[in-house]
C-alpha cells in the first residue's frame, strides 16, 4: 500500500519459523509485546520485535501468535496503519471497540485451557506477569518464561545490534536542579516508602535522575541503562564507554558497572541489603518480570514510581526553558508553513516527506535544537486521518493545495520538547471541512480555558474537549493530552487528559506539562487535529471553594491556528476573542525572530491578524 | 439549634444502654446502617434506628458505636446538618474530604485488631458484608450477625410499628406496561444471567413490577414485600390485608404470602428449585445478608438487579406522564411563588415552613396529586446552605425579602414524580450572590443543552455543570444528578450525573430520567441550586462517528428560573437564548393552566418575558 506510505512486510516465512521453535519450547502461544526491556514506547531497531514478526511498525501494539493464528492488538489510532500493513496471516484486534478483548483478556478468554503460553520475562512487566498468571490459573493455562526470545532466534543475524551511543550531562542551567538533589528527594521518597532501594529501570527516569542525556533511542535523547539508589550508593549499570567527559565529570559518588550486570547484581542485592519482613526493595510499575524474578519473591514491592512523580512535575527552570524552546520552535513551523503556502501557490510539486525535510531543515537552525522529538506527521488529504502517519520518502503523496493538511512535528532542544499539530488548507476548504475544524478548535479551546480544582484529575476535564464534537455527533478515538518531558520523551506519564480510567488516578499538578489535542478524523477524506503543550498553573480565583487552590493551564505553543478553517458563525464571542489573544501573543513573541524571513513574517502578519 | 430547625438529641442514655448489651453479647463494635431491611432511602419510622441512636436523621449515615466512642459518618450534603444534630458524645466522620475513611475502611483501619463488630444481617447488603469480612480478615476483626437488632431493644416500646397501608393497583393507562409483560420481560433476563429464579428485595422494584402502589413509607409510594419470581411461579410477600380490591383484583397467577414468611420460604428453596453448580438464584447488589443466608452460600449469585435496569428506562407512557405532571406541578410552583412574592412585598410575616404549607397545599389541588415526593426544603438565607434543609414548623427562620430563599420541593402523581428547586431574591441581591447564582445557571444550562455519544455515564459528563463554577474558584459537594422514579421514589438508580465513581458504571440512555441540579452553598450566608427533571432522549447530529447514536435531554420541569439573580453579563449569546426559549416554552404550557389566578398569571409573564 505504498500509496500511502505504509508497506506489507510478508510474515509466512517468519512465523513458520517462530511455530517450529514453540514447539521445541512446548509453548502453544507467544506473545511478542510493544516494549523493550525498559518498557520504552519508542524503540532502538534491535528492540522492534513486534514490527519484525508483524509487519505493523505502530508505536502501540502487542502480537499474540498461536499454533496456527496470529493476533495484532492495537488502539484506535493505529487501526488504518494495522489495516494497511498487516498480511494475510494476522488478525488485527481493533481494542477499544465493543466485545473486542485486551490482548490479556484475550489469553485466558479465548485461547485453550491449558495453554503455556511463552514470554520474555524481561520484556513484561512484572505487575503485569502476576494478573496475568492469576487470570490464567482457572482455565490452568500459564506464562512460560523462556530464556532466549524466539523472535530474536527467527530475526538471527539480521538483528541490528543495540546502540552504544554518546552520553553527556545536562548542564543545570536547563534542568534547574542538581543530580545530588534529585537523588536526595528520591530517598525521602524511599524513606516515605518504607524501602531500602529502588531499581530504576525507565530509561527517561535514569536520565532524568542523573542529568544525563544520550541518543540510543531515535527522538528520545536516552542511553540503555539501570540504576540501583539504596540509601548509601548509587549505581548506574551503563556501558561506560558510552559517557562522554561532561558526563564523567557529573557522576562523582556514583558506581558504574556494566549494563547487563543488573541482573546478578540484583540476585545478591537481598543478602547485601539485609532485607526483611519490612525492608523491601522499590519497583516501579513497570519494571519487569525478569528485574522481578532476579530480586526474588518476598524481596520487592511494586509501586507507582516516585521518579515518574518527581519527574512529572517541573521546576521553574524547566518551566521557562519550555516556554523558551516553543517561542524557537514557532518561529520555525512558521518559515515551513509560509514556504509551504506559496511553494502551493506557485504549483510546485511538493510531497508529504520533502515538506517535512523542509520543516526539519528550519527546525535544525534553531538554538539547543537536538534533533527531532518524534517523526514528523505530515499527511495530506486522506492520509491525515491515520493519525500517526508517517510518509514514506520513496513513496508518498502530494501535498495539494485543495487538501486539508495535518502537521503534527516537535523537536528536542537542550531546554525543552515540542509537540505541535498544526491542519491547514491553503485553497477553498468545504464547509464539512471548515465546521469539523471549529468543532476541533471549540473543544481545544475548552481545555485551554478550564479551570478546575486541585485533585481534579484528566479523566474528569477531559469530556471539556468533545463537548463541541459530540454536539455535531462528532469524536475521535484518541486521548486529549499527554504529559511531555523535558528534553525527554515527548510522552511521558503518569498523567494525562483522556478517557482511559488510568488517567482518573493522577490528578494534575502544578509544574505539570500536558499536550491539549483534539482532533476529528474522517476516514479516507481528511484529518484534523490543533495540539498546544500546556503547562499546569495556579490561578487566582475570585473565591477559593473547598480551600484546594484551583489550577488551569498556560499555553506555550506559538504558532498560528488556521483562520481559513474557522467557520466564525459557530464561535461565541469569548471563543473568539480567544483566538485573536492567541494570534497576537504569537505575534509578540515569534516575530522578533523571523527578521530575515520577509516571507515568513508577512504571513505571519496575516495569520495572526484579528477575526 | 432550633432556630436552624434542627434539634439535638441527648444519647448518653441510649448508647449507655446499648453498650450494655454490646457487651452481653461480646462485641466490641455496633454498626448502625441507615438503610431498613430493604435498603431504602428513606424509612418507616420503626427503621429510623441510626436516628434513634445518634440524633442525626439526615438521610444518609451510618453510625459506629465503640465501647468507648461513637462515630456518625455521613457526606457533604449533611456537614452541617450533622453537626449541629449530634451530641457531644458523637465524633462526626466528614466522609469524601482527605484522610477521612469511609464507614468500611474505618472498621478495619481504625478499630483495633480481633474486634467483634455487631451487626443486623437483615441491615447489611450482602455483597458489602462479604467484601467487609475479607478487609477484616487480616486484622483477625469480623462481622458478627445478632439474632436481635440492639438499638431495637434499647428502643423497646417506644419504637413504632410498622406500617400496614392500603396497597392500590396503578392503571396501565399510567404505566404504561402490564404486570404481565414486565414479569414475562424479567424472566428473559434472569434467562440470560443463567439463573432460576431472582428475590426481589428492593421496594420500588416490588412496585413497580407488579404495577401497585402503597404508602407505608412517608413520600415513597411502596409498601413492605418482598417477590420472588421464578420460572413458573410469582410469589408476593406482603401482608394481604393491605391488598385493596383493585390489587387483588390485578394478581391473577401471583401467589401470596405473609411479608415475613419471605425467609422461611427462601430456607426451602435450593431444594424445591433442585439448584445445582451452574442454577442459581439472581440476587441484586443491594440484597441483604439475612436473604443471601436464607437461600444458602453456593445457590445465589449476586448481580445488578435486573429490574433497576429494566425500571430505569421509562417507557412512552411514563414518558408522557412526566411531560403532563411537571406542567401541572409547574403551575402550583407558580401560584406559590408569585403569592410569596406579594406577601414579602406586603410586609407579611412568613417562616419556612408556613411557604412549604402553602406550597403543599397549591399541590394538594392539582389533577393526579398524590403526595409530596419528599420533605419540601425552604430555606432563607443560611438555611440554604443546609442542603437537605427542613423546617421545623415549630421553631424555623422567618423568610426574608432581602435574603435568597431556596426552595426545592416535589410532588407525587399517578403519571410522575417531581422534584424541582428554584432559588429567589424578592429584593435586591447582592453581586455575590448574582455571580454565583449565574455561574450555576450556566452549568445547568451546560448539562441541559450537553449532546454525547451512547456509552457516556453521568460521571463524564458532571464537569459540564461544574466548569462554569470552576470559573470562579466555586463547587459544591453534591452529585449533578440522580435518577427518578415513575410515581416512585424520587431517587432511583442506577445512573446518575456525578463525582461518585459508581456512576462510571451506567452510561445514560434513552428513556431515562434524571435531575439537573448543579448548586452553590455559602455556608452561612446562602444557598443557590436550580434543578430541573431531564429525560434523556435519542438526538438527530449532523454526523454518527463511530455508529453509537447520540444522545441529549428533554427538559421537562417548567417554572421560571429568577432573572433578578441573573448577572446577564457573564452569559453568553447561546446562554441567554436557551434562558428566554426555556421561559417561553415554560409561559406556553404552564400559563392556560392559571386562568383562575391573576396574581400568577402576571407575575409568571413578567418572569418569563425575554431578558
Amino acid at each position: 500500500m505504498g500509496a500511502d506510505g505504509v508497506h506489507t512486510v510478508n510474515t509466512t516465512e517468519r512465523l513458520a519459523k517462530l511455530r517450529e521453535l514453540m514447539k521445541q519450547h512446548s509453548v502453544q502461544a507467544f506473545v511478542v509485546p510493544s516494549e523493550d526491556q525498559h518498557s520504552s514506547e519508542y524503540l532502538a531497531n534491535c528492540d522492534k520485535r513486534r514490527a519484525f514478526i508483524s509487519g505493523f511498525d505502530g508505536s502501540a501494539g502487542c502480537a499474540v501468535i498461536t499454533t496456527d493464528k496470529a493476533y495484532l492488538f492495537t488502539d484506535g489510532r493505529y487501526f488504518l496503519q494495522a489495516e494497511k500493513q498487516l498480511d494475510k496471516n494476522w488478525e488485527l484486534m481493533k481494542q477499544g471497540l465493543p466485545d473486542v478483548p485486551t490482548w490479556q483478556d484475550f489469553l485466558y478468554k479465548n485461547l485453550e485451557p491449558a495453554t503455556r503460553i511463552g514470554i520474555d520475562a524481561t520484556l513484561i512487566a512484572a505487575s503485569d506477569a502476576e494478573s496475568l498468571t492469576k487470570q490464567l490459573a482457572p482455565k490452568h493455562s500459564k506464562l512460560v518464561s523462556l530464556k532466549e526470545n524466539l523472535v530474536d532466534v527467527v530475526w538471527g543475524e539480521d538483528r541490528p545490534s543495540r546502540p552504544k551511543n554518546p552520553v553527556f550531562h545536562l548542564d543545570e542551567k536547563y534542568s534547574g536542579q542538581s543530580q545530588v538533589d534529585k537523588i536526595a528527594k528520591l530517598r525521602e521518597e524511599i524513606k516515605k516508602k518504607k524501602a531500602e532501594a529502588i531499581v530504576v529501570t525507565m530509561l527517561d527516569e535514569v536520565a532524568w535522575l542523573f542529568n544525563l542525556r544520550g541518543s540510543d533511542i531515535d527522538y528520545n535523547p536516552v542511553f540503555f541503562a539501570y540504576a540501583v539508589v539504596t540509601m548509601d550508593e548509587v549505581i548506574l549499570f551503563i556501558d561506560s564507554a558510552q559517557l562522554d567527559d561532561t558526563a564523567r565529570q557529573n557522576l562523582d559518588h556514583v558506581y558504574t558497572k556494566p549494563y547487563y550486570y543488573i541482573f546478578e547484581h540484583l540476585n545478591g542485592i537481598s543478602r547485601n541489603l539485609e532485607l526483611g519482613r519490612e525492608s523491601k526493595i522499590l519497583l516501579g510499575d513497570r519494571a519487569s518480570l525478569a528485574i522481578a524474578d532476579a530480586i526474588g519473591k518476598d524481596n520487592y514491592t511494586i509501586a507507582r514510581s516516585p521518579i515518574a512523580d518527581l519527574k512529572a512535575i517541573k521546576n521553574k527552570t524547566e518551566l521557562e526553558g519550555f516556554r523558551q524552546s516553543h517561542i524557537r520552535d514557532g518561529a520555525a513551523l512558521v518559515r515551513y508553513f509560509s514556504w509551504l503556502e506559496e511553494q502551493l501557490n506557485r504549483g510546485a510539486v511538493i510531497n508529504e516527506s520533502q515538506g517535512a525535510d523542509k520543516l526539519e531543515e528550519f527546525r535544525s537552525e534553531l538554538d539547543l535544537f537536538r534533533g527531532l522529538s518524534f517523526d514528523t506527521i505530515s499527511g495530506t488529504g486522506p492520509n491525515g486521518a491515520i493519525i500517526h502517519y508517517k510518509p514514506d520518502p520513496n513513496d508518498c503523496a502530494i501535498i495539494k493545495k485543495d487538501q486539508v493538511y495535518l502537521c503534527d512535528s516537535g523537536a528536542q532542544f537542550l531546554d525543552g520538547t515540542t509537540d505541535v499539530t498544526r491542519t491547514w488548507h491553503f485553497g477553498t476548504p468545504t464547509n464539512e471541512e471548515k465546521r469539523a475544524f471549529t468543532r476541533v478548535l471549540q473543544g481545544h479551546i475548552a481545555i485551554d480555558t478550564a479551570i478546575f480544582p486541585n485533585g481534579t484529575t484528566g479523566y474528569v476535564i477531559d469530556s471539556f474537549a468533545r463537548r463541541a464534537l459530540w454536539q455535531d455527533g462528532l469524536d475521535y478515538r484518541h486521548g486529549t493530552g499527554h504529559g511531555v518531558g523535558h528534553f525527554l520523551n515527548v510522552h511521558e506519564g503518569p498523567h494525562g487528559i483522556g478517557v482511559r480510567i488510568v488517567l482518573n488516578n493522577t490528578p494534575l499538578k502544578a509544574g505539570m506539562t500536558v499536550s491539549n489535542e483534539p482532533g476529528y478524523y474522517a476516514d479516507g477524506k481528511f484529518g484534523i487535529r490543533i495540539e498546544d503543550i500546556v503547562l499546569v498553573r495556579e490561578v487566582k480565583t475570585p473565591n477559593n471553594f473547598g480551600d484546594k487552590g484551583y489550577l488551569g493551564f498556560e499555553n506555550v505553543t506559538m504558532c498560528p491556528i488556521h483562520k481559513n478553517l474557522v467557520d466564525v458563525s459557530l464561535l461565541n464571542e469569548q471563543e473568539k476573542k480567544w483566538l485573536d489573544d492567541y494570534h497576537a501573543e504569537t505575534w509578540e513573541k515569534v516575530s522578533p525572530l523571523l527578521k530575515d524571513d520577509t516571507r515568513a513574517l508577512e504571513w505571519l502578519k496575516r495569520e495572526c491578524s484579528p477575526l
